[in-house]
Parts: C-alpha cells; structure tokens; sequence
C-alpha cells in the first residue's frame, strides 16, 4: 500500500494548486467538432516565425546532440551589443517563468512575504506559495498597479514586491513617475521583481524602460522575455537584469542546462531583426485600434490597454460567452482564476483574427 | 550606495557554490590557439543529430511563436506507446536536471535530509543544497554505490534517496537484486530518486529496469533524459516516472511550459527511432571496448563502466595531463569536484575520436 505521499510534500507545495494548462487547439477542435480554429488566448505574436529565427535555429540544430552553452555567451553578447548590457547583470532563463521562480527561490522561504497586485500575473502567487512564503495582496486601482497601496503592504517581513508592466492580464501601466516615486520610498533590502515581459509594445511617452533605471535603484531586477514581441514562445528564452551580487545569487540556483541551444541562437538572431519587431509593433497598434473600436461599437466596456491584448467586461458571466466563441472557433482567455469573472482577455491577432473575433462575439451576444 | 545581497537570500543559497560552467569549444579553441578540438566531456552522443530528430523539429517550427503544450500530450502518447507508461505517471523535465530539482523542492526543506552517494552526480547536492535540507553522503564501494551504506546512512529525517544507475562520473552500477533488496529494508515513506540518465547504454543482464519495479515499490521514482542515448542534449527534454500522486506533486510546481516546442516533438519522433538508437549502442560499446583496450596498452587504471564513458585513474594529480590533452585538441573532463583529483572521465566518441584520444594520452604521458 501506498504511504500518503501528499503528507511527505513541504507545506508550500501541499497547499499550491496544480496547474490547470489550456487544452491544445487541436485537442478542443476536435471535442467540438470544429476545424480552422483561432487562439486569441496567450498574447503571442500573431505574425508567425522570422526567417532570421528560423535560419538561426536551423545553423544550431548541427549541434543537436551537445549540451548548450550554459553561460550563453552569444546571447549575451547580442544583449551587449543592442542595450549595453553587461554578461555580470544577465541570468537567462528557461523562459520569464525560469527567472521568477528563480528569483521566489533565492530570497522567499517560511516567515517571508512577497508583495504583488490584485488582478497581476499568476505566476507571482504560484512561485511564491511553492518556496512557503506568504503572498500579500495589494488592492488594485482601475484594476492596474496602486503603488500606493503595494508600498503600504512592506513589512519588515516583505523580501520582494513584484509589478507587471505594462500588467497581465489587465494591460494597464505604471509610469515613470510614480514608478520612481515608489522606489525611491522602498526600503533598499526589498527587492522589486519589474516584469517588463510586454514592454517592447508600449508607445507611451511616460512608460519606463526599467533597463534605465537599474543603475539608480541597485534593488531592482528587471526581467524580459522573448515569447512576446519577439516572436518566440516556443522556445522559451527570456532574462534577467539586475545588480551582479543579485545576478550571481540567481545563477548559483540556474540550472546549468536551463536554455536550450536554438533558442539562444534564436533570440540572438531576434535582437537584431528589428524589420521583424517594428512589423510586430505595427501590426499591434493596429489591431488594438481595431479591437477597441469594435468593442466600442458593440457598447462593451474595456480596460484600455497598452500591451498586446485587451480585456473586456460583459458585466456578467462572461464564461457562457467564452464557451460560445469557443464554439465559433475564437479561442479567448476567461480571467475566472483571477478574480475577474466578468472579462475576457482577447489577444491582439492579426486584422483578419480580430475582425472575426470581433464578429463572433458580436454573433454570440446576439444570441 | 547597494546593500548587502548576498545577506537577503535564503540559508540554502548563500552557501552553494555558483555553478562552474565549461567552456564553450571554441572559446577554448580561441584561448589556445588550436583548432579541430574534440570534445568527450559531457557524455554526449557522438553520432550527431537524428535526421528523424530534425524532421520533426522543422515540423514544430511552425508555431514558433505559440506557447509549448503545457501537458506534453504527444510525447505522453508516444512514451505509452513505447513503455506502457500511462499520463499520470509521468512528469515532463527541462532536462533530468529539472526533475532533480523539482523532486528536491517538493521534498526537501531545512531541517530534512537527502542522502546520495559518495562519487555521484553533482546535481543531487545542489539541489538538496538550494532548498535548505542536509545533504547526508554515504561512503562509496570501489567508487560505486554501496547500497548498505546508504541504507545505513537513512534517518527519521531523510525524505529522499538519490541513486544514480549507472552512477555519473564512474559508470559502475547496482545490480536488479542489489537494488530490490535495499528498496525492500527501506522505510516506505523515504522516497527513492532512481536517476537512470544512462540506462540505454547498458548491456548487463543483472541490471535493473526502472519502470519494472514501480508497481512493486510506490516510493520509487525513476527519472530519464534524452540527453544521452536519444541525442537531444540541445534541446533538454528527460522524463520522470512515479505513482500518481508523487506525480500530482512534482507537477504543481512544475514550470508550466517547461519543455519546448521542438523538443517535445524532437523526443516523441526518437522514441520510434530504433535504428539510432541501435546505431548508439553499437557505437558505444565498441567504443568502450576500444578506450579500455587502449587505457590497459597504457598501463592505466580505469573504474570499469557500463555507461558512455570510462573514467580512468592516473594516479596522480590528473589536472596536467587534462591540459596537455586541451593543448592537444582534446577536452576531457577532470573530476576534483567530485574529490577525485587522480581520475579523468573520458565520454566514448565515435572511432575516430577515440583513437585521437589514446593517441594524444600517449603522447602526453609520455612527455
């Protein structure tokens, strides 16, 4: 007979939630019975593959059977060279996912707390119950970051506070301004968590590049992905910048191995495609424009956004809703488990995704 | 002015040693001048990437921009198709080294303890290291695991076993009847981490098949990589097996999208690749037969090993004549870390390498 394995868990892990991952388009084409289906559902880049990725991946595949490079010198080279950063300041990471964990896990145990917002990325809670550290919520205001409140919920106890910007699942941002204004008032042993995964599609004027404020703030990390705008999430490849002591406290707990060989050669090849990052900008600005209007014209309230979706309010259930664009082939996100059951986040697709978004879900609250 | 980092961070990893990687080939080729170098340090697979493994990536690349599937669905399939292994019983790694360390942060707390042995992979310290517990070493028969001693090594406070089979860096091995007789004195609720990275090199009948013994022991879990035999090490893919609700667990905190797009398509498509497998094998033990014959034409002590590399005994401090070797275009692997300062580990390259290789020992040796 089995022993109780659950009771042999650390507290953390006991209580954490296993993770419920979306279905697979085609698993869900084929429960409904339905093809040519469109996901709108995880803010990934609409345009598809670069070449210039593709022919990285391709020359690093000679390698297939050899170990990474564990310290991604190429990759770090490229960071170098495009926003002078330097290999003493980076960790890589097996996505952004890799790097907050890493992070919960340097700093977070039993006795301690991290801060982060109402209505922000699940992954913060997650990483942060599974090293036994308690979440502390900050109330959300016009659901986007309320620094104040979040600088009000530090305790002597706080060893992180994490802040999406521009935020997930809301698309809301916080500015320059009150960003500074925030750090400048936190005690320095505090470390704040800059998740900056959606910045490269901001085009506001107040928004902060958090790679310029590292050299003020010595307790900032900021962390990047290029899953987003760079058109890789299949290969999971993001990284960390913070303060070499911070960095060199990450990579003691990196896995050696943790980013494979295409996907350091790819986002290598990413940071000098700007032709590739400057359509992918385009065409979301466009098509937030296109989703705005559309929501507008329907009479549906919106959380007006500055990142590569939008999140609607049908104040009501949206998860019938969800279901019937499901069942129109629109694949979207129901914010349920965040707290948020009335809104759907709707990815940014391309203009012919958002127009037939836009007309299912006219189609389906019709019904 | 920065504070202190280094004091912020948990017990466990202010104490752990960064990771010391090696260095990229042709940094090394840079360094000193030479060129044409071959590597047999990492235990990689010298037949080079499967057209099979390609094929199936150039497949994948298509949804380079989507997210992996979180649950791995095909490559769960097509590990039930190859070992009957159902979907509940196993957990996708980035790697084994993500499974290790996964398996360590459910398990493993201050005031715990993991007990690996003497001479075995590194990575089960760091881990038990990073998450606060006490790693307990058991001494080593002949550099080989001795089982009684780790039997006798298990305390009220051990929650995990680490048994490498065959053991990195020795390539010695415990025995189906060695292995079932500590499994059948140990406690149920001390968990069994059965690292079998290796396991497709060997060719023992006494050796033990993992997944035959899960039935028989619901605290066993056994942990495999398609960084060796498979040829994937690029990609980092390995897979561990376990009893459900050991599988429920290491799941939760599980990376969602851990494993990447080509790597799981990578590693469902060798799983049918028989031939390079077989191709592998053949490779390898002809290999291991060439390295022993030509270590004992030199005179040389060797532990005898039935994994992909053979680790000899120089007798002496052996950092010399690992730099001879790199000045010679062939990188090794030295093994002070592993407190073995007289040995060398030598990974089996194809014919060719390994001729170089004893032709540049010779040389060296004799200088």
């Amino acid at each position: 007979m089995a022993c109780d394995f659950l009771k042999l868990a650390v507290a953390g892990v006991q209580s954490l939630q296993p993770y419920q991952p979306g279905k697979p388009i085609e698993e869900l084409e084929r429960e409904l019975g339905i093809s040519n289906s469109i996901k709108l559902a995880s803010n990934e880049n609409p345009l598809g593959p670069s070449p210039k990725a593709l022919a990285a991946i391709e020359q690093s595949l000679k390698e297939l059977a050899r170990y990474p490079d564990s310290n991604g010198h190429l990759l770090k080279q490229a960071l170098y060279q495009r926003f002078a950063l330097k290999p003493e300041q980076i960790t890589l990471g097996n996505g952004s996912n890799d790097l907050l964990e890493m992070i919960a896990r340097c700093f977070l145990q039993p006795g301690t707390e991290a801060v982060f917002s109402e209505y922000s990325f699940i992954v913060y809670p997650l990483v942060t119950q599974a090293c036994g550290a308690q979440g502390v919520i900050a109330p959300a205001r016009e659901f986007g970051h309320n620094l104040q409140a979040m600088a009000e919920a530090v305790t002597d106890k706080t060893r992180l506070v994490f802040i999406a910007n521009p935020n997930n699942p809301t698309g809301t941002y916080v500015s320059s301004r009150e960003l500074c204004a925030f750090l400048d008032h936190l005690p320095q042993q505090v470390l704040v968590v800059l998740d900056e995964a959606y910045t490269e599609y901001v085009t506001r004027e107040d928004f902060p590049n958090g790679l310029d404020l590292l050299a003020r703030y010595p307790n900032l990390i900021v962390t990047r992905t290029f899953s987003k705008a760079y058109g890789l999430a299949a290969l999971r490849v993001g990284y960390a910048v913070a303060h070499p002591e911070i960095t060199d406290l990450l990579n003691r707990v990196r896995q050696p191995f943790n980013v494979n060989t295409p996907a350091l050669a790819a986002a290598a090849a990413m940071l000098e495609d700007s032709e590739y990052l400057e359509k992918s900008l385009a065409l979301n600005t466009r098509g937030l424009d296109q989703l705005t209007q559309g929501l507008r014209a329907l009479g549906l309230g919106y959380i007006p956004s500055v990142a590569n979706f939008i999140t609607l309010d049908l104040a009501r259930n949206a998860l019938p809703v969800y279901q019937a664009l499901l069942k129109e082939g629109v694949i979207v996100r129901p914010l349920g488990v965040y707290a948020m059951p009335h809104h759907l986040r709707i990815s940014v697709g391309t203009d012919a995704e958002n127009t037939r978004f836009l007309r299912a879900l006219k189609k389906v609250l019709a019904c």
